[in-house]
């Protein structure tokens, strides 16, 4: 799926917009702001870790005059759903045949099991060849354990993950498919 | 209880230093830092949004030049503890009769009773008078529901507050409370 970039920019008002060359940060921050808006669930991107080194003030209060990025030790979005924990990262690749693990850092993955360990739901929103699949984070560590690959294949994704369709709004209803993995319901 | 600067600058190591002169923040890291050593919870406190304006690269990366802070609308610190969300906001009030609620900003009131809707578990770490206190965000809400004051009396705090003791590591063990208050425990 292509779209001119032209309706890229016109893109306006979150929510009467249709789902169309959009990335998946876009997908998932407009899915989570009808969940917000529906009283459906809580959930946000987290902001970047940014590291200041240097602010100054004006008459509007503080500036950040230089920062930089640093590297995340835990997931993209996090947040509340059903009084459950939940918390993903979000990624895409262009890669056909299989999904790059360096994607994930090490504290990254580190993090993801210590979610489980404390009885929260994560997992990874993982977009490619066009499609979004939702990969569960036990069965990603699984997969880490039971194998030396440094990319995961199309395969495993396609068969171990769960198919997140493509809707209008909102964009990518991944709750419902936690809702049939993580609270046993089948709408 | 006051301490020389000099102390704060020799702060090096958080999990041997010896809790003096640090501020609440500080306090609250350091005990999310042992927390998470020990795995006892996976809290941490949320990155301050940014808004960013102007970037560059050089040899290491991206480098950002301008930037501003940006008002947040959810709270401090979020995380999970034996399986529940957890999510609080942390102030200090040098006022020692009252609470300002200047403090909390309307979206992050409006997001506490978005959390107990949703069935996480919520509330305000507050230090006045020197002392360090757990509000739940049910009694907190309750008191702006019945209030038009613009502060929270120190006697409302100390009632229907629980009192955070110090201690060496971790130097405010808040989940000591939330067992108590939230899971029913008395250790």
């Amino acid at each position: 799926m292509k779209y001119p970039n032209s309706i890229k920019k016109n893109y306006q008002n979150p929510l009467t917009y249709k789902n169309r060359g959009m990335d998946l940060e876009d997908e998932l921050n407009l899915s989570n702001e009808y969940y917000l808006e529906i009283d459906k669930a809580l959930i946000f991107k987290k902001p970047t870790p940014i590291g200041i080194s240097k602010v100054t003030y004006n008459n509007k209060g503080k500036i950040i005059e230089k920062a930089y990025f640093k590297e995340p030790s835990t997931l993209d979005y996090n947040g509340l759903y059903r009084g459950k924990y939940i918390e993903y990262e979000a990624k895409v690749t262009k890669n056909k045949t299989s999904f790059p693990l360096q994607n994930i850092h090490n504290h990254q993955i580190e993090h993801i099991k210590k979610i489980l360990i404390h009885q929260g739901i994560v997992f990874l929103i993982i977009k490619i060849n066009e499609h979004v699949y939702l990969l569960k984070g036990e069965d990603f560590i699984n997969y880490l354990n039971n194998s030396i690959r440094k990319s995961i294949p199309f395969d495993f994704i396609k068969n171990k993950g769960y198919l997140i369709k493509y809707g209008f709004n909102p964009p990518l209803d991944y709750l419902k498919i936690v809702d049939k993995i993580y609270f046993k319901e089948d709408k």
